[in-house]
């Protein structure tokens, strides 16, 4: 199906890919964490570097505020064609490094061992920018030309919800322009099968914050004034019940009923109950087992509302006898398609409004749409086809993450079909100590990209060979 | 009504009362913090000192573990009653000085401004111990002898629970044996009238533990993995419900009707909502306003459960989306006559069993009985007169205060009447920056207790005059 051999691209790959984990390493050096805006320009100025060296123009966009957002372009070579365009989509931010002691390595030394490579970042989601330009580099000396445009975009707020993001998308709109989108990440699973996601949950992040009085008072006067903290709990009850029903009227309208291919999708992903409860230490049964429902099910269509934390007065050792004035919450609401996270923060307001607890303030920190791409576009099937022949293996296809991203805006503003592959692996740990990835996994994935990329543009003319895909 | 004459005794406690200031500015300086275990030998060593320098007997009793009990004893004179003794309860520990930042001068450099003295435990409960042994000296000096025997008990432990308490009392009961008892505190009221009270509230203060996993989970795994935050929230909501009243089947169990003659004296206690709410800047109105129930009978007659904290995941600023392995919560129950601390701790493991929390975790971290003396005795009513002579206004009278302390296991073994005043204001901020007592209270103070202690035996044989007594 393609236009150059997939053997060619291995050996080639496997004679640069020394060269670009010294790049990666390099990149990896850099501490670009978004929440603590550090080391922004630096990074900006090295991502703009790299693109260049790779062969491409490179552009940071900056006049919409936030951190910058680069903006690459790799036109198709004289034989190629010109009318097809890919935009990978990565951020080059990563998420703090803390808790520090548990790091086996420093996190911003990246450190090899036994073939895996550690540092903050690696697999979320400088990795995977490295082995992009890699794929790129490659298929040029292979194929002697591109085969087709390709385009990036690589923001810096990621990690903290990309909350400028959108509007840089819209003004943008003819700059990032493609037919399709490679999105940030992708893991192999327990059973070494690529794991690919067609499209993310959404997010609706809000505070509650209940204040009953100026100072914390001595717990005897309970006998009269009110408990800013019992008074959240009550609400808090009012809001889910035992069963993890969310009880929020309205919370689940307009929800996309998920089609026939996506329900069937779901249940041929991997999920090993006995797997995860080990992995966390569960001390109970998961909730979908209590509610005899399939986790997979929930994982990908069913909402959540999340207690991410909560805290009021004392909360050292021992006894300390107060009424505390105040108590606070942290809900993580993760939505799915047809769900507003604006629409989610009103119906918790209205919700409080009407259950009497008027005096709870409710703010919403952050907001995202789900997204889920046409699960049965000739693109998202190539994507699929190539990583079969390329891991000689069948990918797994999910038609979205239980995480969030910021895959709404791209989809609606920019209508193409994405799918997330990447260089992960089981025990990436992105967001935790000792963040990896397999040097075989970077390698194989620059083989993928470049082998997905060769024939790209026939793909979407619907020259895909139809034969075993695997959704 | 008395043998020695309260002229003369106002007169030689003016004559003394300074020295007497700079010995309580010496005990001040002390800082014995029991919840830290500091400065409790020299306290130890200080008390027996004092109490030796008043012509007193004394020893520290230490064989049953804990801070070490200090008992004093005075006999009466060779004139004086032998056959009745009355006993006083102090204790010398104190709590900690935090928040520091708030306070105007050092807590354990004790400073006067006007006429007011500024030390942590000056009122609770340093000041009153002196009180005490000046009122004995300034007695001695004034009719040239004791008329009665008195015995002090001060222990080292109230501040953290009096864990240790209860086996002193039981083993040294023929020690501490007398006829009637003062208690630790009292204070004045915004009209200046001192309050006493006649009794103490106990305390169960529990924690509730719920522990969901061995880590912190990413947040999107809610879809599938429980949440121990919200299982506690679930596991609280249904112990109280929106309305305050607590729902733990058999916590209302045993409690006695109260008398009479105590919900008549409640319904003349000062209490000024107005005042309370600006006092703490409360948001919303009195529980008992929204129940229409009088706050004083609340505060005096009815139980409480209190949310001290709850803590559980990210609390910290923004949005953090995990899933948080365990959360906590600390439950300070006031108990009132008739409530068992262990039997509320039952109730309590027995509901979250009934309701299906069985893996809720509760600690008892500390529990008291709550005690009424009998509120007419002849001993108490002796009390309340010569308040009102010394003090030349009504004193007020509480069957029991909202607070707790170890008053039960006296009650109980000693079998004698208790009666708590003092030498507070109404704003000697008990347990918060800035404590303090005024000098002129602290003066009368010493009056009242020469004079009550004068006519004390007299007043055990009924010989009290029975006009105008307030109760």
């Amino acid at each position: 199906m393609s236009n150059v051999q997939l053997k060619e691209l291995r050996a080639y790959t496997k004679e640069v890919v020394d060269r670009s984990i010294e790049t990666l390493k390099d990149y990896l050096r850099l501490p670009t964490i978004s929440a603590q805006n550090k080391a922004i320009p630096e990074t900006v100025e090295m991502v703009c570097q790299l693109i260049e060296e790779a062969g491409g123009e490179a552009k940071a966009l900056d006049d919409l505020g936030g951190n910058p957002v680069v903006y690459g372009f790799f036109p198709a070579g004289s034989n190629g064609d010109s009318s097809k365009t890919l935009l990978f989509y990565n951020h080059y931010d990563v998420q703090p490094p803390e808790p520090l002691n548990e790091w086996e390595s420093e996190p911003f030394e990246p450190t090899i061992k036994d073939g895996i490579l550690f540092a903050r970042g690696v697999s979320d989601n400088k990795g995977d920018f490295i082995a992009r330009l890699t794929a790129i580099k490659v298929l040029k000396e292979v194929a002697g030309e591109l085969p087709c445009n390709i385009k990036f975009m690589v923001e810096g707020e990621e990690e903290i919800g990309s909350p400028n993001l959108a509007p840089y998308i819209s003004k943008y709109k003819d700059l990032f322009q493609a037919d399709a989108c490679i999105w940030e990440f992708g893991t192999k699973d327990e059973q070494e099968r690529v794991n690919m996601v067609a499209g993310i949950k959404g997010m609706a992040y809000m505070e509650l914050t209940s204040i009953g009085a100026d100072i914390d008072m001595h717990s005897s006067v309970g006998a009269y004034v009110d408990n800013a903290a019992w008074r959240l709990v009550q609400a808090l009850a009012t809001m889910k019940d035992k069963q993890n029903n969310i009880l929020v009227e309205g919370f689940y309208d307009g929800i996309e009923k998920p089609k026939e291919s996506e329900i069937e999708a779901v249940s041929r992903l991997p999920f090993n109950e006995e797997a995860v409860s080990k992995l966390y230490g569960l001390k109970r049964p998961l909730i979908t087992t209590e509610k005899g429902i399939d986790p997979r099910e929930a994982m990908v269509f069913q909402p959540t509302m999340t207690i991410c934390g909560i805290e009021s007065g004392y909360t050292g050792e021992g006894a300390k006898t107060i009424l505390p004035k105040s108590a606070k919450v942290k809900l993580d609401c993760r939505l799915v398609p047809g769900q507003d996270p604006n629409l989610i923060f009103e119906a918790v307001q209205k919700h409080l409004l009407k259950h009497g607890f008027e005096d709870i303030q409710v703010t919403l920190l952050n907001g995202q749409k789900a997204y889920r791409s046409d699960f049965n576009h000739p693109f998202i099937r190539h994507v699929l086809q190539t990583a079969k022949e390329v891991y000689e293996k069948e990918a797994v296809l999910a038609p979205n993450s239980a995480g969030t991203g910021p895959m709404y805006e791209f989809g609606n503003q920019l209508n193409l079909p994405i799918v997330s592959t990447g260089v992960g692996w089981v025990k990436s740990k992105a967001h935790a100590p000792n963040e990896s990835i397999r040097l075989k996994d970077f390698e194989e994935g620059v083989v993928h990209m470049a082998y997905m990329l060769s024939s790209f543009s026939q793909a979407l003319k619907g020259k895909v060979e139809e034969d075993n895909i695997t959704t």
